[in-house]
């Protein structure tokens, strides 16, 4: 059982800065999320585009956002569980929870905040009927660690920048790439499409375009898959491989977090946002993309200043009775819990003439 | 008369990034500040000194967060009145504003945002009688322009950062730079400190410790102070000079918007913070840290995410009926005013078998 004082459901940049905000209110946190890497809708969407709206930085990347995150909230050593998705909310007497992943991963916590953004982002999954038989066993909808398929032979299916860059990324790594796709043209960065087409010249990268992934067969793994043709005349080739990611991109699901009897609104959770941001279950909040009251925008900022309130409450709640008192960081530093020590530079008070 | 969509009171970090976000609405704004310079507590009270609770910045000098945000907000084209202070607010019949400052300038807008802060900084003055008489001619608690300094004999009062920043850069402007003050030790910056000692080994500093300003005389203008010493023997030496500039801190005031009917409590301006941040005076909203409400924190990031959420509201006054579909800044891009346009690269749909 994974213990902490504020388990986080969402990694996005909203729970990433929640960390910090908490730590700096000595508090610990916990992450988990269903996507493999932290960092929500910025790291899995764009996090090679810019955004501009983020205060005082006139443009950043996305996944440089996410990198600035990760460094800011390292003194505060949060745990993560990643690439599971939190299944079951189960309150217990004394008022705190229990939280549980598909995975069977527990986690124990006074309290929750659910920054689950638009929800966890689930793949999208071919039409293959027997497809679930060979999930992770030859088939995988996300790429964690590269190193996995190396000298293997991999098909990926898509048309996008995923589909593009891993391909590109794995034709260094694997013994053999083929990149499959229904349309003639992909859809991604000039210099994704450019670097594919370029290795696809040097053959290595194997392309069938027009085509698609319609049967894959194995006995205990994976190890072939069935590529039909648009063009008749060409039917359909067999591949022998060790691996099959399609990566047909994610959509969000609110999924089962709908179901722990939170109030609801526009696919969204209700909260107070008068006060704490929590939900109309007492010790559970939710800030960012995850929550909706009058005026609502779904931006990047207004996650982190509802993080900074929230965390002042779920204080309360983890020591009652006891008083904060807010020293701006400037003034008092951050202290992490890993020894390190941020400050100011001290004035000096010292006579001039010696 | 200057006109504009929003007028801020207050060019502190909560005043300055509304102009981004009323930008991104196609709204203009204009700041009126009390302080020379734009930047509220983050300029004049510790620019050199970092931050390290703002969102993605593991550390930040105050004085370059504000140095960001003019940079992001630079294609929107804010008017500045800066070195005045707010002083009146009249209600028109149409609804619109007329605001007037201490030195008469009027500003009308249909929209007012106060974002002012602790309030608006007055200099602490030295208890010299006739001081008044000389402001502005001779006696300054600012330094706007450093250059109007050029060959003139200046005294600079004060044992702090300013005094020992501005005593130092003056050595080289000035013919002649005096610092008086009445303790023997600076508090300040080592290296300020250092600095000072080292232009005052050199003489290019006149040191007067344990001393005090006590008196000021001229016709028309400034022409000499008196400088008594706590050494008795010392007694009291009279300098000749052009300029006597106390710098003893700044504290801020609310002031004159205490009393234009605004409901007020903790010497903060009430609103509605389950909404639009709007006063109970309709149209004048007042985000940053000068508003309050249940959990307020009195943080920058707080301003940030009031200030985007109020812009979308003022949008509905300024354009009534009128329905604002917000859209991504990574999706839609910035379109200045000044005719300057940022947007992602845009993705390319491209077959890669030529
Ligand atoms: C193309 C695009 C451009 C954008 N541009 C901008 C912009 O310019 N400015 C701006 O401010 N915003 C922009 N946004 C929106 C911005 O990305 C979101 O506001 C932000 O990501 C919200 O952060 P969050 O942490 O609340 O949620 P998310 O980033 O959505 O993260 C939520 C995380 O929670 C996880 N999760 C949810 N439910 C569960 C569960 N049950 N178990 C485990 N994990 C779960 C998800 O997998 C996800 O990783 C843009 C979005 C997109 C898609
Ligand atoms: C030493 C110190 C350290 C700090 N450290 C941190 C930190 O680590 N993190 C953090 O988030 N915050 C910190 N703060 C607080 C932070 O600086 C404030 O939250 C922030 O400056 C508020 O911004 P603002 O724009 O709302 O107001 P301000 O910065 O106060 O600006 C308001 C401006 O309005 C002007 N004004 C007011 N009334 C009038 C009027 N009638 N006419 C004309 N002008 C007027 C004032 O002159 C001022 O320039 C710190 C503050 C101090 C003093």
């Amino acid at each position: 059982m994974i213990k902490t004082d504020i388990l986080i459901i969402g990694a996005g940049p909203t729970g990433l800065f929640t960390v910090f905000e908490a730590g700096l209110l000595k508090l610990k946190c916990h992450l988990i999320d269903a996507l493999p890497q932290p960092g929500g809708q910025c790291s899995e969407i764009y996090p090679k585009k810019p955004i501009y709206d983020i205060p005082a930085f006139p443009e950043i990347l996305a996944g440089h956002l996410v990198d600035n995150l990760m460094e800011q909230i390292k003194p505060f050593e949060a745990g993560f569980t990643l690439g599971e998705r939190a299944e079951t909310l189960d309150k217990q007497e004394d008022g705190s929870f229990i939280i549980t992943t598909n995975k069977g991963t527990k986690h124990h916590a006074p309290v929750v905040v659910i920054a689950g953004g638009l929800g966890s982002f689930e793949p999208r999954k071919p039409l293959i009927p027997n497809i679930v038989n060979f999930e992770d066993k030859g088939v995988n909808y996300f790429i964690k660690d590269p190193e996995v398929y190396r000298n293997k032979k991999v098909v990926i299916a898509g048309g996008g920048d995923s589909a593009l860059d891993w391909a590109i990324f794995l034709a260094d790594v694997a013994s053999e790439v083929s990149l499959v796709h229904r349309r003639n043209e992909f859809r991604g960065a000039l210099d994704s499409v450019e670097k594919a087409a370029e290795l696809a010249k040097l053959g290595k990268i194997q392309l069938y375009t027009e085509a698609e992934v319609v049967a894959i067969s194995g006995e205990e793994k994976l190890n072939a898959v069935t590529i039909k043709h648009n063009d008749q005349e060409k039917g359909e080739t067999i591949l022998e491989v060790d691996n099959f990611i399609p990566l047909f991109g994610l959509s969000p699901k609110l999924g089962p977090i709908g179901d722990w009897g939170l109030e609801i609104e526009k696919n969204a959770i209700k909260v107070n946002n008068a006060k704490d941001y929590q939900t109309n279950i007492p010790g559970v909040f939710a800030i960012g993309d995850v929550n909706t009251y009058e005026g609502k925008l779904k931006l990047i900022l207004s996650g982190f200043h509802e993080a900074a309130v929230m965390c002042q409450f779920a204080y309360q709640i983890i020591n009652p009775g006891k008083r904060y008192v807010m020293k701006y960081t400037t003034v008092g530093g951050v202290e992490g819990f890993d020894g390190s020590k941020k400050e100011a530079k001290k004035e000096v008070v010292q006579s001039i003439l010696a």
